[in-house]
């Protein structure tokens, strides 16, 4: 009987069908690799949701066969899970110089302590378990970002992490198994631009402003703050920085030499008003509009250390993101209105995106020239595009695998396949709550949102089932009490025209009383005001 | 003593710092003329609510004077509000054909009779009250748009409706005191397409495509209509149209001659599958990915007609409003996934825009040359920027108005002025419900909708002041209740505890007793969950 070919496995816990919360594990000899644990943003629906985290269950379950995670790079929805994935399976965690110091911060803000982080500097490979990884420096909107390889015995599987190509090619694999590449930008034509553009144009406007200039940008965003910084100092501008992350992120890239700031050009945000108008540029966050943001708060004068004057100059040097257009127009709104000169996407090139457009996605599969592909991070949509991508540049359909989160896929050189799903989802975390804000809780915050909430309260005597206390009703987010004591009398002479009805019938069961009370209240203030209210029916006993 | 010079007021009553609920009254020689009368949309915070109307306070208290409602367009951020605003004020309507068509059936729906509804020809004038009033034809993406003038004894008040320069450029007007234009895309650099290169794009897509095409788009843009119907018939397609207000639109606009169908092209939609897929063409709502529509119930298999078949080819002809980007979204990812070929605007020139560009904007400034000009139709960055706009173009800035929603202007042949404001805002639709939902309620949703709520009822006996039963403990969108009995156990002990302490300070009153327990809780649950639910103390008494 032949040897069995050596195989690999990949599991997707997170990142497909979203951009967000990206996570895949590479099963390899028994050995599990996991790529990346970040987080995603709550949609909307999520009521009262902090941030949304992989489904670890698998994790959980093979703890003890996880030699590591393994960092792309230091962005939100690349190591924002961490904290939680580490308090459930403690191990290693790899990555470059400044995703680790950032995600060092990251752990002491969340109190964990006991993580072995190692530093690894891309272009270099060391052996991890059974198996080689390496980490190969691409191109992408914070400093320091990689794709990772991890030799197997199957072959190599490369992951490209978020990448452009810029300046500096990434230098091709040789046979390569599986690819998994980014998908986030796929449906743009031709290539992304250059973070140059941006500086050139932060030059332009930072030659003819005589006013203050505030830039507005992702904490994240290194490069961006680099190229503020040159700007301000070619123009012989101080340069300030506010709002927590923002100015975590600039010690943390300062400290580690990421980001060159000349001497004596940092000053402290109280010292601003000691320097002329057309001597300062302040950096802050808030450029998608975040309600509690230093830009937010400047925009509506509650910022506690720097007001805005009229004549100001602000940028925002970012795009909304999907979902924050609204809340990012809000805030151009508030600092139009403050007489500021504001300078947004729509008026000038201030920004560029950090992820590979179409022509740059071509030029990777074609660097690349894997055997197998899997479209990762992207919408379903993207994922598509870029899968009918790699077919249109003669890849066979059958190498192609559309994965999903909770996916297994097998492969060996011969091929893939799809084995039985594992368990994968999101885990809602609220508060100090991961986990138990599920379903039903979702579905009564929604109900309670739309049309508020209406308690009918009564008290009943054990001994004769009879109503001795009200019943009262309170209500809160349905109609303004006060205008409508006619609507709510009514309810009141409804629930007591039940609670006799029940007498006279003899229910004395509970459940039915309070069934019957909320239908009947309910149809009645539907047919009244065309809302549906949730209706909490409530009996006391002595 | 010298006559006093005519004098004209414009006060705006909707459509300033925001885009929609669009209304404006022109005052003249004692007449109230009002122009538009729009909805708009809620924003997320506004929960619950289903639209929002202006507040017509001004209206009401001066409705001896209105001498009609001018309507620009049948769009419902100009034509919305009219059931709302006429069941207050039963003034007259005045508007072109396809706008008055609109209308009819929007007052049939909400059940209104006794309107006089007017209908004019563009290019027409009529004296309404003193005043010379004139329809002008303009390009938008409903047929039938128009700019109005007024011609009072101050000189002609020129609104210009929502507009783009496309092949039909307005006449210009000779003398106009007073320009107001819109300003919704003073931001975008250049023209906007010609619709024509849309219908190019259709050509393009039916020619190559063997599959069944669903076209989805706004149902007011009959242009766009009209040509998903132009490319069908070229490719001997057949019709169908979906979703409510589509087939009314199609209807009203068929019966009134602004959509030409070819004779046996319209099928009905329980027809479809009489036809091979390549002779058939659906046209449906759902552009904006809303969770009703007939696109979302295609794309969720819940349509109670139509089913989508793989290979199908959907176009989404329209760009998402800003707020709805993840909606649309979301309805693309569901299209893909279920194997149809999905071409939306990131992929495709399948939409253009039915507002005038900048050059567009200068174009119709250089065309109407007037005394003074105010911005409209605009968030607050859009006024502002059309008012740098037309300093740029040399007018000089004394002759610029910024207005607001409520301002009263009044002007006469030398110059403008504010004078004080009137009131003016928003109104809030809720069910049936017109403006009884205010700050607080909403205040109420929202608290509801991030953390819940906890009741807490008791019994208290009114002789002796004791708790005879309860306290229980109910809660609703908080946690998972079976979950967390040992949290909810313990809220119950500390209620107790609060209520011991009351008793034994001779605590009787109330009001104070619950404020204790509210406080008393709430602290408790937040230093377990960092949650702050809704906290409901209620007391019966017997």
């Amino acid at each position: 009987m032949a040897k069995p070919l050596p195989k690999v496995k990949i599991i997707p816990l997170g990142g497909l069908d979203e951009i967000g919360k990206n996570m895949t594990v590479v099963e390899s000899r028994g050995e599990l690799f996991i790529i990346d644990s970040g987080l995603i943003f709550p949609e909307d629906e999520m009521l009262g949701i902090d941030i949304v985290i992989p489904d670890i269950s698998f994790l959980k379950k093979n703890k003890e066969r996880i030699r590591g995670i393994l960092l792309t790079h230091g962005h939100e929805d690349h190591i924002g899970a961490l904290p939680y994935v580490l308090r459930e399976v403690n191990v290693p965690v790899y990555g470059t110089r400044l995703t680790m110091g950032l995600v060092e911060y990251k752990l002491k803000e969340h109190g964990l302590k006991n993580v072995k982080l190692n530093v690894i500097a891309t272009g270099e490979s060391l052996m991890i378990g059974k198996s080689k990884v390496e980490f190969i420096a691409v191109n992408h909107s914070i400093p320091d970002a990689s794709a990772i390889a991890i030799h197997t015995d199957a072959g190599i599987v490369f992951h490209s992490g978020d990448f452009k190509i810029d300046h500096t090619p990434i230098i091709g694999k040789k046979g390569v198994l599986l690819m998994m590449c980014e998908s986030t930008n796929v449906a743009r034509e031709g290539y992304s631009m250059s973070e140059r553009t941006v500086g050139a144009t932060f030059d332009d406007i930072f030659m003819s402003t005589k006013s203050r200039i505030i830039v507005a940008t992702f904490a994240s965003n290194v490069h961006r703050i680099q190229q503020i910084v040159n700007a301000a100092s070619k123009f012989k501008r101080k340069v300030c920085v506010s709002g927590r992350s923002m100015v975590n992120v600039v010690r943390v890239a300062q400290e580690l030499g990421y980001l060159k700031i000349p001497k004596n050009c940092l000053i402290d945000i109280k010292d601003v008003n000691k320097y002329p108008d057309n001597k300062i540029a302040i950096i802050t966050t808030g450029s998608q509009g975040e309600a509690m943001s230093a830009l937010s708060r400047l925009s509506s004068a509650s910022h506690r250390q720097l007001e805005l004057k009229p004549k100001d100059t602000v940028i925002i040097s970012a795009t909304p993101i999907p979902g924050n257009e609204k809340s990012v127009s809000r805030v151009v709104n508030a600092l139009f209105k403050k007489g500021v000169n504001v300078i947004y996407d729509e008026l000038a090139d201030i920004h560029v995106s950090g992820h590979a457009c179409k022509e740059e996605l071509k030029f990777m599969h074609a660097l690349i020239k894997p055997k197998f592909f899997m479209p990762v991070h992207g919408e379903f949509r993207h994922l598509k595009l870029h899968a009918q991508l790699a077919s249109e540049m003669g890849m066979k359909d059958k190498n192609i695998f559309m994965g999903h989160n909770g996916a297994v896929l097998e492969f060996n050189r011969n091929g893939g396949r799809f084995l039985p799903n594992v368990q994968a989802g999101k885990i809602l975390v609220d508060g100090l709550g991961v986990g138990d804000v599920g379903n039903i809780v979702l579905r009564d915050r929604k109900h309670l949102s739309e049309d508020g909430l209406i308690v009918i309260v009564m008290t009943m005597s054990k001994e004769t089932g009879l109503i001795v206390s009200g019943p009262d009703i309170v209500s809160r987010g349905f109609v303004y009490v006060r205008e409508s004591e006619k609507l709510m009398d009514e309810a009141k002479r409804n629930v007591k025209r039940v609670l006799d009805n029940c007498e006279k019938n003899n229910i004395t069961d509970w459940t039915t009383i309070k069934t019957q009370v909320r239908e009947s209240i309910s149809s009645y203030l539907y047919e009244k005001t065309k809302r549906n209210p949730m209706i909490l029916p409530i009996i006391m006993e002595i």
